[in-house]
């Protein structure tokens, strides 16, 4: 039965997976600093019989045939998911696969030597070759998917997701902030001014932040027994579902950051924790995508984390652990700080989607020809002044090459950000329209109603739907920005 | 060109020996508890794939074909080794295999439930069925190397090891304990009667033992920037070559015994830490054998570590690190403490012997069938009686169920850790005759010389020579027990 062959390719690419997972978090956290070369070759390696084994021509036939075979509903939709996966993976020759990859790797390295240096003109040729590729790459996506360039592209990250739904929301949401931001702004400097800002400083050692941390982590569902925290340069959320590894970083002069990537990272952790274990072999066992991933992390840190109940319960545990007290009069207006600034990673929950749209426009231009890479800098610098008021005309390194999305080639992935963020409001008013008292929980540190809503409605489906049908079927209504905005008019507004 | 064609399928074993080995030591240092059945599963596909891939039909005709090809020595040698682990990896029909490993798996698993009940009645059986299994794998691993079946057993862990050339030195060598370990238990009796012997206890934190522990194995040689210390539950040496990953556990009552833990597998990382670089994908490049390796991990806990010159430079440092000042005379007692006991991974170097040299014998009875498992227990008694003193008959659990070995099938295995004994004190007589005021390097904590040669004569060379041959190379003699007998001499004698 080719269903049984499936099944059985998919448990070996599920074992080269759980490796590559593992090594790949080992790397970041416990690798000798010399293990490097060889680990990445090791990488390689097994990144190619991944690619071997999942694109081999018996899978196409056994794809074939078992759409012909007697399967229920869920092998059904195990299969349907595999072909997409073997679809995304065999639409581009392998002679483009390998120039891509290459031109990609390069183009990073020289990213990372000249954004250190601020050089944009030498890293233009190496984008232009980049933008090139992509757009090549995006019409051979969008020719065999039946979709549009810039759709194809998305297609690889969120299943479903289309700029026809997706660009007049980011509009809305565009028009919305151009008021908000300097309302919410405004709303900060009178509250400020009526009163002097307690300073975030201290001494907080590693190890009683490392364990405030974990508490946290326990608090809001994150399995102890399937996953473990770690430190590394850039926290992420990795490994495999039994044993999810997050991590953060510290500074031992200040808390509220690690605390914050923390709850983030955990977000991702308790989709992963909790995506439906008989399934994990199968692509349809996984996350659905990209913004779906995101909007989890995002409720973890701005619906729970940065929510003022949240801090009533949050307070006393900082106290027990850290020895320090703050009153909410002193925190909240660090964890709820507003600010411009050129720099998407660190902005604050209301200027991030202007960062966002601003990339997913110029993306689009770039694609559609309407713009070339060497017109980067000035299209970057009009709409960064237009959305937030700043210029970085003469400082690339914070402007367009901030980012290492373009220099890697991953085009049509910014959106899933935003789209996290408002896929994270919208299932928050669907929570609290079923638990309207839920706020009240949240300050008795029970993250039970809020967790088994998700586990429910998201976490336990995987990919058996795609990411508009997943949001649509969950919260009853298709992707809107209203919940969002009434979310930061709720917690910035007048 | 088929030497093209082994070489690439060799870098692809790499690759996964690489996930293998790092997933292995993940496993028992970082691993969150809930994670270890799919790490089971991924960690027997990935097996199931290496075994496939290095016992594939072609592999078999390549090795063919590369015999009739222009190689240089190198390229020579790395057939030849690739051609040995072909030959000992096909040698058993698959059908045989597999029903051995089911029948290994349930022993185990039932050793260590029955063991600890120290119930030899109800594990008899499962044993029996193990005997039977290694007799037919013994007779047909030596039709096909055309050895006696000990030898081919042996042959998977050291090749070249012969009980022709094994059996007499291991008899002259339980004569000279007969006699030897009475006189280094009077000698210790009258030296301990003169002097009271100061305890071990004390309180020396985790962090702090670590840290001495860091700082001794980089004097010794371990290289920091490619390996690394963390704690397990059983301490081993792990990893891969440019990531060695040694552990040790700690109790904080006393120093000495994690201490040793760590310059032992120390000892075993250098060996992987200097193999040949350019030949880390061929068997070649590999560490010659059991017996080789463990004679790399004994030299520098026994050789070099319960040195009483080593103790001068040590001393200091171990004051520094603990803050707690011993002197020679009140901590070489500890490390050179010499007592008949039952357990052989509790043995000091001089009774440590005697239980492999019983284990030898016995499993030789038991291969050439003229012993069965149930005679065991008393065949065990008689000789721990005769070489020991002591007797087990109502204790199976620190008998003949002390070991995991047999439970898992691992015949032939034991001669290697008294062979590694001898090799070393072999190599370090070479090494005195080379440099004679070698300890004076100790005393000042330098480990140079003694690295520069082990490197030159053993290190480097990977697998390019058998295991005689290699310590002939080395030593310039065959293997003997006389160097073995005189460092116990000199160090425990009248
Ligand atoms: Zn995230
Ligand atoms: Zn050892």
């Amino acid at each position: 039965m080719s269903f049984q062959k499936l099944d059985e390719s998919c448990r070996r690419l599920e074992a080269l997976e759980h490796a590559m997972a593992i090594l790949g978090a080992d790397e970041a956290t416990h690798m000798a600093p010399g293990g490097g070369e060889k680990r990445a070759e090791a990488m390689s390696t097994l990144a190619g019989m991944y690619h071997r084994q999942a694109t081999a021509p018996e899978m196409g036939d056994w794809l074939a045939a078992a759409a012909e075979e007697a399967l229920d509903d869920e092998q059904r939709a195990a299969v349907r998911e595999l072909r997409r996966q073997y679809t995304n993976m065999t639409c581009l020759p392998p002679e483009f696969v390998e120039r891509q990859t290459k031109a990609r790797l390069r183009s990073e390295q020289l990213w990372r030597d000249l954004r250190a240096k601020n050089d944009w003109s030498s890293f233009l040729p190496a984008l232009e070759g980049i933008v090139t590729l992509v757009r090549e790459e995006a019409a051979m996506r969008a020719e065999v998917l039946g979709l549009e360039p810039y759709d194809a592209l998305m297609e690889q990250y969120d299943p479903g997701n289309r700029v026809a739904e997706i660009g007049p929301i980011f509009e809305d949401l565009k028009v919305f902030l151009g008021g908000f931001v300097p309302e919410a702004l405004a709303v900060q400097e009178e509250r400020l001014s009526k009163s002097s800002l307690k300073p975030l400083s201290g001494v907080y050692p590693v190890e009683k932040q490392r364990e405030l941390g974990l508490a946290m982590m326990a608090a809001v569902g994150f399995d102890l027994t399937h996953g473990s925290l770690s430190v590394s340069h850039h926290p992420f959320c990795g490994g495999v579902p039994t044993d999810v590894r997050i991590t953060t970083r510290y500074r031992t002069t200040e808390f509220l950051s690690a605390l914050m990537g923390v709850l983030h990272e955990t977000g991702h952790a308790l989709y992963e924790q909790n995506l439906p274990k008989g399934w994990s072999h199968w692509p349809l066992g996984k996350a659905r995508g990209m913004s779906m991933h995101e909007s989890q992390s995002l409720f973890v840190e701005k619906q729970i984390g940065r929510n003022p109940a949240f801090w009533r319960w949050a307070l006393p545990m900082v106290e027990r652990h850290l020895g320090e007290s703050w009153s909410a009069e002193d925190i909240l207006p660090h964890v709820l700080h507003v600010e411009r600034g050129l720099i998407r990673v660190d902005a604050d929950e209301v200027t991030y989607p202007l960062h966002v749209i601003l990339r997913f426009e110029v993306e689009q231009d770039l694609l559609a020809g309407r713009l070339e890479a060497s017109d980067i800098p000035e299209a970057w610098d009009a709409k960064m002044r237009d959305y937030l008021g700043l210029s970085t005309i003469d400082n690339p390194q914070d402007g367009p090459m901030q980012d290492v999305h373009w220099p890697s080639g991953a085009f049509g992935y910014f959106p899933s950000y935003t789209l996290g963020a408002l896929m994270a409001a919208q299932q928050w008013a669907a929570i609290q329209r079923a638990h309207p008292s839920i706020e009240d929980d949240f300050a008795k540190g029970d993250f039970e109603a809020v967790n088994d809503w998700r586990r429910k409605n998201i976490w336990s489906l995987g990919s058996m739907w795609s990411t508009p049908e997943l949001l649509q079927k969950a919260t009853g209504e298709p992707l809107t920005a209203k919940y969002f905005e009434a979310h930061l008019k709720s917690r910035y507004g007048r």
